[in-house]
């Protein structure tokens, strides 16, 4: 198997983790609910299994971790209460790169599962969890041991930055003025990533195994359309007024880009037929706004500040590839004026991140 | 399932972890290693399965916690290497307390499996290692899902301090000062624990399965036999000293009573027939020098003080207890006594911990 560099994002530990407990986060996790609920609906009803083994890839360490895992549990429950079933037992992994604060995680779970006791009732689970380290672009779990994989904004993350991209310049990541080389480059990456991962995930599911994997994507068939590119591209902006400043050095900004690829539906559905070890049931997009505060009622003004919340949702993201390629020293003077780029627009326009859920069967 | 108080003490963090890790423990793990050798070939010959699934309770987090895994999995690839056949997938749970420090032994996972990549050699694995936050006293596994279970050094301690110890008054444990209710209560206490513990693994394991478990123990029919309470007893007269000098209150050091049990082979055996699931393979006692560096070649002399070693890998497992008991307070004068104590002691007579190791067969 290949050896892959894994620089993907997914979790971490501290601030890194904030984006995948977010607000936002919560937000795309109850959208897609519709699609996560009937796969594991039919998952359940095709053989009323008597253990259900589920796998979050990507799991991070905060509120957010647990919350998946209960809307699955209380759907399943439901059901088999219901048709009179004897609840299965649950086995649940929780993934993620081996940074991630599991410590944070293993020492909440007791409050956790009380909760869930109370909230699911009598004669169900039990439900065991273990916690997986390690890159979910290489094998991690046994052959034909999962029922269930769920994957939620981790896979837009590619394992390396991509090769060629030096041609790139000014750009940190795709954008209109990228040259076709680098959205190929790109690509290419994605590809190779992205079917790793569905041969992987295949060889540890079991027949008739169920995967929903949401990734931040597109709608459009450009790969650097305004709509998956755009928070970068103000990102850029920043990064080289510093530039004209001489608070960053030329080669750096040249040298830098997100590791990163927001495919489109048809681009998820290619490589997944290609791979060919999985039926697509459902292919689906939506859309968050960037602000997912604003429509809140209860928030203060303070949190309804548009530009405070995105920046700090990329920022969570984007700080450890900017800390270790730029040096820390630089992190508070961009993300000050990704934080000003940032509101300026909110105010005057409404921008939305395309998420693209895939529901998958394996064959 | 008994909710159980969990006060046992299997790893930890930071000084916790000490006595798991240090050089006393790895020599039990050698020693015992003919029995558990034994045991893993049989478990691989009887089948030649596919997968084996290892859980290690009580794993700790240390240089320790990956050293019986490396030695199991030497074992099973030397074995299937010499009779020609393919390596079978290993799934590896590493189970400890929710406070065990497990970000620690994830984030040295991949050198680890590096090391032990080029140990093995070409054609073996793949290994896929999981963190098992809980209680062994509990359920921590779906039905059927182990081949083999083992522990050291970690079912001794008891899921709480036995009731009913009110006239233990200066004794800390079962001493040959105790009155026989107090031996009584620790004895029941041990029994509910140990049988539970055999129950849950008995649903846990497959049929076949097998189980190696050490446990301090003790060679005599007396639980208050010197062999296996000589280092409470220490502790305790350091305790007394501070009590006559005024340092701890008479009423805490009454109330203060260590959650461990030091059992027989005759009473481990006795739980295992009466609890039924198992068959005893092997039943065998060793011992272990308190000092087990005395022994050491390479070690400077600092580290053949026996005192200091002594009172590090007790005062590793104690001073959680008595910190939530006496307070922080006390831990430094405790523990100069203590180690005065056992300096003395060391330099005029032998002492040894007894270790029971059990491999047990499912039934």
């Amino acid at each position: 198997m290949e050896v892959v560099q894994v620089l993907h994002m997914n979790g971490g530990v501290g601030e890194t983790s904030y984006a995948k407990n977010s607000l936002l986060q919560q937000k795309v996790i109850t959208m897609t609910k519709p699609i996560t609920e009937d796969a594991i609906t039919k998952l359940y009803c095709s053989k009323y299994p008597d253990e259900i083994a589920i796998a979050d890839l990507g799991c991070s360490s905060g509120p957010n971790t647990f919350f998946l895992v209960s809307e699955l549990l209380k759907v399943v429950d439901s059901v088999r209460q219901k048709i009179g079933q004897k609840s299965p037992e649950y086995q649940v992994f929780l993934n993620d790169l081996p940074g991630n604060d599991f410590n944070t995680i293993f020492r909440s779970l007791s409050d956790f599962q009380n909760k869930l006791r109370k909230q699911l009732g009598p004669g169900n689970g039990p439900c065991f969890f273990t916690g997986v380290p390690g890159s979910f672009y290489g094998r991690l779990f046994r052959k034909n041991s999962l029922h269930f994989v769920h994957s939620s904004y981790s896979l837009h993350w590619l394992s390396q930055v991509p090769q060629g991209l030096e041609s790139n310049k000014r750009n940190i990541y795709m954008a209109s003025t990228s040259p076709p080389d680098v959205l190929k480059a790109y690509y290419v990456q994605f590809q190779k990533n992205f079917s790793l991962f569905l041969k992987c995930r295949s060889e540890e599911l079991v027949d008739g195994g169920r995967m929903v994997l949401t990734l931040i994507g597109r709608r459009s068939d450009d790969p650097s359309s305004k709509e998956c590119c755009y928070f970068w591209e103000l990102l850029a902006i920043a990064l080289g007024d510093m530039l004209v400043e001489g608070l960053i050095e030329e080669e750096k900004l040249n040298s830098f880009n997100i590791p990163m690829y927001t495919p489109s539906p048809a681009e998820v559905k290619y490589e997944v037929v290609k791979e060919g070890s999985f039926n697509i049931d459902r292919l689906e997009v939506t859309e968050v706004n960037w602000n997912a505060y604003q429509d809140e009622p209860d928030l203060s003004d303070a949190f309804k500040d548009g530009g405070y919340n995105v920046a700090k949702c990329i920022r969570a993201v984007a700080e450890p590839l900017l800390a270790s390629h730029f040096g820390e020293g630089i992190l508070d003077e961009v993300f000050r004026r990704y934080r000003e780029i940032i509101s300026d627009r909110v105010s005057k326009e409404k921008n939305e991140f395309v998420n693209v859920t895939v529901s998958l069967i394996k064959a």
